[in-house]
């Protein structure tokens, strides 16, 4: 039998019509009983077998023995018995001609068994059953009425698929959703993915038709190229949300104990997320926000917001942070203010945005949205309610189906109207929020995954670099290279340099400066010398040869005073640059997301500020204007306040220049030019630092991760 | 009859044993009716007396058919009558003897009807009969059941006191108070404030024994200095947290057109907030938040937080967000770790912080905790749930009783055992949060109070500067000092400027230099250029006398060329300041807060970052040297990575030397001294800009400004 293609298993795993649920229990205490019991409330309407070594009734089901005396091929096993149980079982599931086992049993890999987790990986392998689990909380497909999680029960329909490393953040998110009235397509927990894992959940969630965004939280990524791929191929489809732990670097270390799998800084994941569509976020109520605002609201064909409220005060909170992420507010054309006039509104009404009805009317809402509609006022109306409105949720229905703008609500201060009102809009479709901030955070979202669908018109990218071997490296085999030697790597890239000598000797070190002209560089070229300012190996200025002399001099004694036994192969005289912009530009191989470029300004931005971004290779040409633009420094590259502009287009192209390096040369592990200078016209590299490493076939770094319930 | 000090006045409205309701309704959609039924459903237990023309009865109490009717001399009369009748209505309850009337009616200042809010203002001081409003939605004080508020009827009783400009904000905090089980001692809505205003309910609230922290929603403030006197001197007793709105330009706009008052920057409002012990949030929801922690959580001896989890994820989403509000999260000590492995605890339990527990036990949580503290690990013990945890109020309760740590709770994913859980340990006294990063916002609100508290140490402060002229400056009664003027003001203040002189011609300039020695500076000295650099008015690094006499021929040349009719004073010759680090220290009139000191890095700092920070003048010694630490670029003035450091001590002194200038110098409306030059010792102003206005009295702005109900 040999291993399916994981979306279409998925698809008969989740649709299955008959499952065995190996490990049922009649102890109300125990999972196995808990997750018959959700399957059941959970109103799944295929067949159900419980399997328990006792026989008997287990929650008014017959059950059976064994596996094999199920009176049919079960569609799916669910397997709740203890870890060293869980590989016959297994074996026995695909003996029994089951395509797919849930296995919800923890023990594994996390409490020091990997050798179990070896085991059904194996079986898996040999009998083409595929595995999702184990070490997770369930399943709960919707769509199939099937529940198969020990907690919670949900049964509200809706747009998000979960896709968790958590069973704390499946469980808030579902609930929350099912509260609210939104409802969701689906829950999964990730476990300790033996064997599906991340992206194929998320390929078969971006085709599942009963999904319109994918609601993720993450500890740490299986495989970053692949989830990035699966990722940005699904942002074509449908929204993604994320939120992934570790942030800071306590964060960090508890996610490295709780899962094993390395995370990569912070800052590169959000820099990936922004490259490839998915929208990040930094608390899990922002995730729950984002996902039920792109989940339900039209995609918007702008960024400009008008807020209506009942309440000025609410009008102004949404502005204020409308404006401070970004969206456009924008004023009213007196024309439409004029029409307004006629409308019959309080006379207590501010006619600006926001607009403030400073009356609770459902009617003056729809008057009001129904009319700037009209007046193509806004991509997006933000009905703003902070009071009780009745016949809020006929009106935001009738608005949501005739106005071309994308419709959201904040509800607040509205008492047992509101509680009734929100639940019906969130029915109804149109999303409905708590705060005006928080409402706005959502609206951002959208208009974030709108703006990336329209700039990323070209093909998905593949950026699996098949065959690459890399990671694993260790301190002993890492090795930073001459300047001379990263010179070559910057000539084969047309990356200017200073035009340079490799001197010898004072005399010929005098011999090149006069060649080359006044002022001069020395630099010492030692392989003992990993930091050469430490040792003073560095001179600059030099404006004559006897400077020159005497500075070649001074390096030579300085390093052999730092470090006695370094060996020195020369110096190398340089051509001074001219004055100009210091940036940095370097690349790195990322432990989650392989070869990496990075950009920041120089000096006490890089280092006070941490004012970088990064981008993962290959990067496309946006891809490396978006970094120039995206740093808080921006406005010193394009100039400011009459201060003169930098060469960014020959700064995007050698950010193109930099990526193609460190795909087409793997053994690079770390590349810094610090400085590259930039001028009015054209850069040039100052300074090139090369580290290169012995690498490892990734298949080496060992199988999956553990990933701990959590 | 005197005016009377307001927080007795407010202590007797609130506290009234007898009301008349003026303008009760029968009819229901009325105001009139849902107020004087709010009072009833609120159960006060005084005496009612509704009054109306038309007499008979009104939701079973007596009507009379006016005020004189009345049987007894009403401790409060509530006002609900059409704007035009308040001013009679207002008399006619200080005839009866009422000491305090609340105007809920709108249609004064917001409408235009200035006048009729002049009236009204008369007769209270005429009568001494003190008021609250107009345009509100209310008033609600709980340890009277007095709920003289028309929407919405809050009983629950708990230690928030609630002061906004918005009925919504209003009815949103205390109906998420009430849900929650946290509940209020009080809520008011600000209106017009003819008469008392915020700072008069800050100090009735900071006195009041069932209010525990005050939570402000602010759209603009009537007199800023009252203010922060009132809630500096309330944050000595108890916390106050505060939302205001116009953070941003277009939020801003928001504000002004609606309220009328002119909001100053967010940045010098949040730097006062901090200056004052005022927690300042940016949403609705994080005021929220930090209100309740600060009104329930016992005061922490310290920022160490411990996460105690049942869930791994929701941990690490604890110390990622503690981490980036600065918060400690200590490592375990091994004896700790030891003592712990013989709890036991589940196998899978993750021994580090945060602490996942691995089980869903509250016995398990209780057993850790009181370890925890016993160890001294934390100040402040967050018990995180993300599951549904049985037995855990009882658990909370006991632990909130018997350990020295704070203690908060984060509750999710819990089904129905969250959902009464939640509300029995809100009730208990220990505030729960929905996610464990609110959470640790509000803990984080409960550090920065905390610390605030210990710090300061000294008598309360009196900022507001009486027979201070100040504000209403126009454009044209600008005038900017010349040069030498304002290097008058530095020699009164000691603060250092390079040697000079004043030279009319070429030989003079030369002279001059001469004198004070090589590298000069040249700036020319114009009343007509506001700018100097803007005509070349400016030379640098001169060497020499020829230098010198160049250009100070040129710069008569272009200030001629670029402003024919400029008259030129002479041109300062200066020592040129050797290198150093370049900030910024400036003042400016705030129209808020009146006279503030300002402090950057400058340049690029400044003008890309905005990286700039504020204090409120007078400042005292503590005040200064957080400007310094606070900026961003911090690291730069204390030396990073092998920099050198700079002389942080003078530049403490010189803004503190800025601060004495703008208070005894009402003339100064604004000063920047851009550059400052920083040494390794010691300091220069470069450069100073004194721009003084005529002044206006404070009286002559106008009475309160309309606040409109929003």
């Amino acid at each position: 039998m040999s291993v399916e293609k994981a979306v279409e298993v998925l698809d008969r795993i989740f649709n299955a019509k008959s499952i065995a649920v190996v490990g049922a229990s009649s102890d109300p205490t125990k999972f196995g009983y808990m997750t018959l019991d959700s399957i059941i409330r959970g109103g799944y309407e295929g067949r159900i077998y419980p399997v328990n070594p006792r026989g008997g009734e287990i929650l008014g089901l017959r059950a059976y023995q064994s596996l094999g005396e199920v009176p049919e091929r079960p569609e799916l096993v669910v397997i709740i018995v203890p870890a060293q149980y869980v590989p016959n079982v297994t074996r026995e599931a695909a003996e029994k001609g089951a395509q797919g086992a849930v296995i919800l049993s923890a023990g594994f890999r996390e409490a020091g068994r990997a050798d179990l987790e070896a085991e059904i990986q194996s079986i898996s392998q040999t009998y083409g059953i595929r595995l999702i689990g184990p070490n997770i909380q369930g399943i709960n497909y919707l769509p199939n009425k099937l529940c198969a999680m020990f907690f919670p029960v949900i049964t509200t329909k809706g747009p998000m698929a979960i896709i968790t490393q958590s069973g704390s953040a499946t469980a808030a998110l579902s609930e929350w959703a099912a509260y609210e009235g939104l409802g969701i397509s689906a829950a999964i927990n990730l476990g300790n993915q033996v064997d599906l894992c991340e992206s194929d959940y998320i390929d078969f969630f971006s085709a599942d038709m009963h999904t319109k965004v994918i609601a993720l939280y993450l500890e740490g990524i299986r495989d970053g190229r692949q989830f990035l791929e699966s990722a940005a191929r699904a942002a074509r489809q449908k929204p993604i949300a994320i939120l992934k732990s570790g942030r800071t670097l306590t964060g960090q270390r508890a996610v490295s104990s709780h899962t094993g799998s390395l995370a990569g800084s912070h800052e590169v994941f959000s820099s990936a997320c922004r490259q490839f569509g998915i929208i990040s976020t930094n608390d899990i109520e922002t995730l729950y926000d984002c996902a039920k605002a792109l989940g339900t609201m039209r995609e918007p064909r702008g960024n400009r917001l008008l807020s209506i409220s009942s309440s000025g005060g609410m009008g102004t909170l949404a502005v204020d942070e409308a404006e401070s992420l970004g969206l456009a507010v924008p004023s009213l054309p007196e024309e439409f203010v004029e029409e307004l006039k006629g409308c019959d509104l309080s006379p207590l009404a501010s006619l600006s945005n926001p607009l403030d009805l400073a009356n609770i009317s459902a009617e003056d809402f729809r008057k009001v949205a129904l009319l700037a509609d009209g007046f193509n006022i806004a991509d997006i109306i933000l009905l703003n309610f902070g009071d009780p409105v009745a016949g809020a949720p006929e009106m935001v229905e009738y608005l949501a189906g005739n106005i071309k703008a994308s419709v959201a609500v904040s509800y607040l201060g509205g008492g047992e109207e509101e509680k009734v009102g929100r639940i019906k809009i969130q029915k109804g479709g149109v999303p409905v929020f708590p705060t005006p901030e928080r409402a706005i955070r959502g609206i951002a979202a959208v208009v974030e995954y709108a703006r990336y669908r329209e700039n990323r018109t070209e093909q998905p990218r593949e950026i699996v670099l098949h065959n690459r071997k890399r990671g694993g490296l260790e301190a002993e085999d890492r090795r930073f290279l001459l300047e001379p030697e990263g010179i070559e790597y910057l000539r084969s890239y047309q990356i200017p340099y200073p035009d340079h000598g490799l001197a010898h000797s004072e005399e010929e070190a005098v011999d090149i400066a006069g060649r080359l002209g006044y002022p001069v560089v020395l630099k010492v070229v030692s392989a003992d010398v990993p930091h050469k300012t430490d040792v003073n190996g560095v001179a600059v200025g030099l404006e004559g040869g006897d400077q020159v002399a005497a500075h070649f001099k001074r390096i030579h004694e300085e390093v052999k005073r730092a470090l006695t036994e370094a060996s020195v192969e020369g110096v190398l005289v340089c051509r001074q640059a001219p004055e100009g912009l210091d940036v940095i530009v370097g690349a790195l191989d990322d432990p989650v997301f392989g070869p990496t470029v990075m950009f920041g300004l120089g000096g006490i931005f890089t280092e006070v500020l941490g004012d970088v971004t990064f981008r993962i290779a290959p990067l496309e040409r946006h891809d490396a204007e978006e970094m120039v633009r995206e740093i808080r420094g921006y406005p010193l590259l394009a100039g400011v306040r009459g201060r003169q502009g930098y060469d960014t287009e020959q700064l995007t192209e050698l950010l193109m220049s930099v990526s193609r390096m460190v795909i087409e040369r793997p053994e690079i592990r770390e590349l810094d030019l610090n400085p590259v200078r930039l001028f009015e016209r054209g850069l040039m590299a100052l300074d090139v630092r090369v580290i290169k490493g012995h690498s490892f076939d990734q298949e080496d770094e060992g199988g999956a991760p553990a990933n701990r319930r959590s």
